[in-house]
């Protein structure tokens, strides 16, 4: 089954205690696919500027994306500038042009109006919204957001959430979004929202996973010895992640717990290199073989 | 295969969010015990000063621990205060009265020096060194410290280290040792010390587990939703863990990480209760009843 991802195609400059790369191809649609795309069919969609570098769509051509809804304005690509020092476990931002992004109003095909498996990426909610409206029967909705929602459009997320079945959030957003600091409360109060699957990221440390009807599962990071480049690695988990459910076509303790998994070993590429560069070349067979040794990690 | 402790027996005056309690009984040796006398016999090796109250002898005495060698000398009993905060991951210690803690030389029986399996937990290496030097055999030996140590008595602490088969450590005394930021690295800077495995305990996070000939084993944290008093709960997991591995009497990668998840089952019951309140009642079979809800919150 295909999947549809409402998000960001960005040019992101970055820096880390490993260098400094200007105007990489990112943002979370961008990351999301290229793990999701191991899957399923992925339909992007987003909007760049009219000064969007051709190589980049060449690019996301290359990855058998459909793009039909990757729109391109008049007007700048989003910007993202950020540094990441010490542990690589948070980003300072540094700089944020939105450009096109503050005029988007995503439209789409009837065709992919009847898809069932729906992410929305970190995006404005109002813009979330507007595509989620436009679904006929969405089956699994996921959506993921971000601390600057979360303050300025509490109300509309919140109001968003109750259409949503898997929220995603990082640890800090569960936190601040429910008011609780215990993340097992956290993820019970999110859940309260409406979502029947709360999905807590913290990053090194693994996930939680939580669901109304009292499952939770916990899984360790992939332990990855050197970080390059952290961007988009929750885009990418979250990639893996709905890409495996989608495919799966179930939801289930087990597809649940492969679907954590895949995101897990998914990430753990993104982390190793700045941007796209490892997730592009990414096949099935090495997030298969990463799985079996991330598996060995913790079975017994 | 029984085993030896080191460590303190204290009297601990704790706050949290749920409460204050004054001079219950605790330090790393009591809590150490409490999980490892569920897989072997335990000899507990500490002193208190006279004014340790009788009804914690005889406490201590009704769990079956071998208390030959704990001494009893004129003087005051260790104490410690400390407040949590928050998410109840780090502790603030208010007051530290070290007592007869100041002038402890370990003595053990023939007999006890003649146990295989030791832990040394969390005192000055001085004592640790003075227990090791006594051991005839030694075949597994676990080393706890804090960051105290690390930075008054570094140079110490390395030189034992050598003579050590596994180091525990939470992450941030791990780091702050191995001055690595990554934990990967960390546990591998560590291992150059010695030890031929490093155990990192990251409260909440779970484990990292690293052994020197390549092997990297990752547990999430059980997950408890009401943590009424974390003090203790590194210990308690160490007790599980090394009680585990005395009881096995084999290394390898299977026995590892069951002795990892018995340690955290054990750590998850110690955070229930303030002090030795839960743990001081768990039972073999509580144990293996968390442990196999813990195993389906990760095993696919």
């Amino acid at each position: 089954m295909s999947i549809i991802v409402l998000g960001t195609v960005a040019l992101d400059t970055v820096k880390t205690p490993f260098g400094k790369r200007k105007e990489l191809l990112g943002g979370s649609a961008a990351h999301f696919s290229m793990s999701a795309r191991l899957f399923t069919k992925v339909n992007l969609i987003a909007i760049v500027g009219n000064d969007f570098p051709k190589k980049h769509i060449t690019f996301l051509n290359s990855q058998r994306l459909n793009l039909s809804s990757l729109v391109v304005n008049d007007g700048k690509t989003f910007r993202w500038e950020g540094e990441y020092r010490g542990d690589l476990n948070s980003a300072l931002t540094l700089n944020t042009q939105l450009g096109v992004l503050l005029a988007f109003k995503p439209q789409i095909s009837e065709t992919q109006r009847r898809i069932e498996n729906i992410f929305l990426a970190n995006v404005d909610p109002d813009i979330q919204e507007h595509l989620l409206v436009k679904m006929h029967s969405p089956k699994l909705v996921g959506l993921d957001s971000m601390n600057y929602w979360i303050n300025t459009k509490r109300k509309k997320l919140i109001k968003l959430l109750k259409h949503i079945d898997i929220y995603v959030a990082n640890d800090q957003e569960a936190r601040d979004l429910s008011g609780e600091s215990n993340l097992i409360k956290a993820a019970k109060g999110l859940s309260a929202f409406g979502p029947r699957m709360v999905l807590i990221k913290k990053g090194e440390h693994g996930v939680l996973f939580y669901t109304k009807n009292g499952f939770i599962f916990s899984l360790p990071a992939y332990p990855v010895e050197k970080v390059i480049d952290p961007t988009g690695a929750g885009d990418t988990f979250a990639g893996g992640f709905m890409g495996y459910l989608a495919k799966a076509g179930k939801i289930n303790s087990l597809t649940i717990k492969k679907a954590l998994a895949y995101g897990t070993v998914a990430a753990s590429f993104n982390v190793e290199d700045f941007g796209l560069f490892r997730t592009s070349k990414l096949t099935r067979l090495d997030l298969d073989r990463r799985l079996i040794k991330f598996k060995d990690c913790f079975s017994f």
